[in-house]
């Protein structure tokens, strides 16, 4: 796909100048683009690129001053980063454009479906499976008995749902996670073997949550395991049963989050964080990467560190101490040198 | 699908106190539950919700006495517990109970399949995979060529078994977890580059293990990776080529065990472990959450924690002292300054 | 398939001794290796098992001297390794000899195909996809549209690629890995709500790069993710947006790097590493299992271990000091006891 400068500057209401006809077909960063793209510089550490990027368009601030010549055609525009991330958006929602319904798939007569619906080949949807308007179902998404998908929600390929689970609108789920699989619960009996412990709850993903690459959340032993609205989880999550994720929280890559244990608003959790089960975060509770918490957090906005985590600066404290424990073991021993010789000495005397 | 409180009552042979039409479609813990469904009290401390709910059948134990009206249809058991579990059980069975081939699927003339078997569509059997009764073969898994699946085992979809490898009775394989990929074996050359080491071994996972979603479990250099019987693996999970985890042991979420370590009976290891490759692991080891192993553990029934894992007591008290370095730091500096204060003292005199 | 003892001799240019007529279908390590199955012999230590194993035909080095009979056939060589590793690749190759087109799978009339593909069924290609010569495509693979796939890749079942990434010669991507999902890039806004970032790039994957099960390598926001050539990922690896991995690096699993950061050539990462975003490792950096690393590394083949990491070598003192905590803090305490004692003696002096 192609557009014009003059496309662009109409399209983001920018002055523009230089070449009205010169036409992009890709997006780069300044320092990367070449001809045929599309570049900006909103951040004044960049501006001295203007002059040699190769790019053949840039959309630049109203109040750039350029001193020499550039070969780049120019879309003036208020904040040149916004109208640049407009233009990202618009992008994407044009690359990603899809609709209609890819043949061979499994769509049994119980299901109902909106409008401007895509479903792509080797999709397979259960028995009374809802679908809102406008949702895009990639390619080998399997969405078992009963799930609700409402408006403008996309399921990525190869996304495993299973029966029961609710998704809301606007949801992101990315390729090859997996929602809704059984809980791991088991009771030990006498003679050390397990009993599973049947699964029969359900997850349900609230409005804007977006989902990463092979993430795992388990179905609720009996309830419903919740991710809240505008939760954003990253790749290679585990939630666990009963796990209730509270709104606008943010966790990072490989975090596992433990049974029936509840997350505040607006946390933000580093990767490979690991939470215990059956304990509570407060509202804005932040957790370094690779920390593990034992312990619920009743203060809110309580930043920590550590496995097991406490409290970030005084973690901090006990880190650089210990990088340097063979420092501190060796004041000990000539402590213990001096003591003993004034106590010779004492006896001495 | 909806059992009214007569059904429910003959088949677990109780007493009825109540409507015996009142009917349930759904089941939910009694601090939840509503109209229409049904719940259970074993536990006093949540007798008092048998006043206030509103689920119209409960189960409660023979022995309980109520001293107010009760809305609830009550079934009298012996054990209130136990009488739930067999129903989520059966409600689990009941639910999940498909059978027949769906199509489009893939399976060429050679596969051998027993009876009452389900095979979703888009799933894909190589040649020669014999399949036992009571198999369930959810939509879109993959079969390698003579992979083996013994009776009432059920794999959920999207699980890829890599060919050769054998799967025994009553196996539950979660969304999305892998079987059989490649052992990470790489032989360094002079020139900095690495040559792929041939796998051609299998996995062989025993009767009644279950595995998470997401979960991977890598095939042997040569021989077998084994899991045997009653292992219960949660998700996402790495087991690497040529580990050998023996009966009855539970692993949680995100921990990765590596290359040949063997892990003996009815261990117990937490989320997020990391166990190097080659050691051994007694019978009954406890390792917490976040540990990390690199040393073979002789001793059965060990409890340890820490990265680097050690003795999980000692460990508990080193983690504590970490906690207060600083103030550790600080009494070694005080001690320091009397000491000099001290030598100053004696060298005046 | 099977192998008579004179085969595999004319195929290694090996001496033969005992019966040439001896057929193998198996291959096995000596110590496990039964009637039917071939073996070898390389190290030293393994040659008293010549007299008791069962394997109808060994492989041995040409110098080994027998002391007793030995009832397997013998195939003499220079390099018993390398000839069985050769033997082993052939193997491998034979076995995975798949061809041509199942059907049902999705190839649009845009594609285009090289010679001697094969593409499983359920398999499914977006608009504009290239696909190299002697790529293999597992059933359950989808591949976005504009993917580049170069000659002798191998794409296992269930790999999901988005739109517009490449991937080399000779790659290797094992099944579930997910290649090219949006980076995890959002914009707080001031009421507490996140705004995603269009991701716009794409992943690079180089010649010979191996990636394991489950592994997830997120697109770039702008520009592309790059793993160069002779990279090797084990499975459940989290590669954040705009990373870039140098030539013949090795990575083990359920390691997660985190956006923009950029690793040297022939580095050696272990398992369930955490690296933070926009650092830089220099070449030939050894990190050791589960250490988190926040900074860059500027000296190559520096060994770092810890969570903080530092030094190798520096980390295991702290680390032998950790455990011993209990006792240096006892020893502080002596010290106090002693030194009050002296305080009060002078005082009392």
């Amino acid at each position: 796909m192609q557009f014009s400068a003059l496309q662009l500057a109409t399209m983001l209401d920018g002055k523009l100048e230089g070449n009205p006809d010169v036409k992009v077909s890709n997006i780069a960063k300044i320092e990367e683009a070449g001809e045929g793209m599309l570049s900006f510089i909103a951040n004044p550490k960049y501006e001295e690129f203007i002059y040699t990027t190769n790019a053949s368009i840039l959309i630049v601030n109203e109040s750039l001053v350029t001193e020499k010549p550039v070969k780049s055609t120019l879309i003036r525009v208020k904040d040149a980063y916004s109208a640049f991330a407009l233009l990202l958006e618009k992008y994407k929602q044009i690359m990603s454009n899809k609709t209609g319904i890819q043949q061979p798939s499994h769509i049994p007569a119980s299901v109902k479906t909106g409008q401007n619906v895509f479903i792509g080949a080797f999709a397979y949807l259960g028995e009374n499976v809802v679908i809102g308007n406008n949702v895009k179902i990639y390619p080998g998404v399997y969405l078992g008995d009963n799930v609700i998908v409402q408006d403008d929600t996309t399921i990525f390929p190869g996304v495993k749902v299973y029966e029961n689970c609710v998704l809301g609108s606007r949801v992101i789920l990315h390729a090859g996670c997996v929602i809704g699989g059984d809980g791991f619960g088991f009771a030990p009996q006498p003679d050390g073997t397990y009993k599973k412990v049947p699964q029969i709850g359900n997850v349900i993903i609230h409005d804007d949550v977006e989902i990463g690459a092979n993430t795992t959340i388990d179905r609720a032993t009996m309830g419903s395991t919740i991710i809240r609205q505008g939760v954003k989880l990253d790749n290679l999550i585990q939630i666990a049963h009963n796990v209730d994720v509270d709104t606008n929280t943010v966790i990072a890559a490989q975090t596992g989050i433990s049974g029936s244990t509840k997350i505040g608003k607006n946390c933000v959790i580093g990767g490979q964080v690991g939470l215990v089960g059956h304990i509570q975060l407060a509202d804005g509770t932040k957790i370094n990467a690779q920390s593990g918490l034992s312990k619920s957090i009743a203060e809110p906005n309580s930043a920590l560190m550590g496995s097991p985590a406490f409290d970030y600066k005084s973690s901090l404290k006990s880190q650089a101490i210990f990088r340097n424990l063979p420092d501190l073991e060796k004041r000990v021993k000539e402590l213990e040198d001096m003591v003993k010789q004034l106590l010779s000495v004492r006896e001495g005397v």
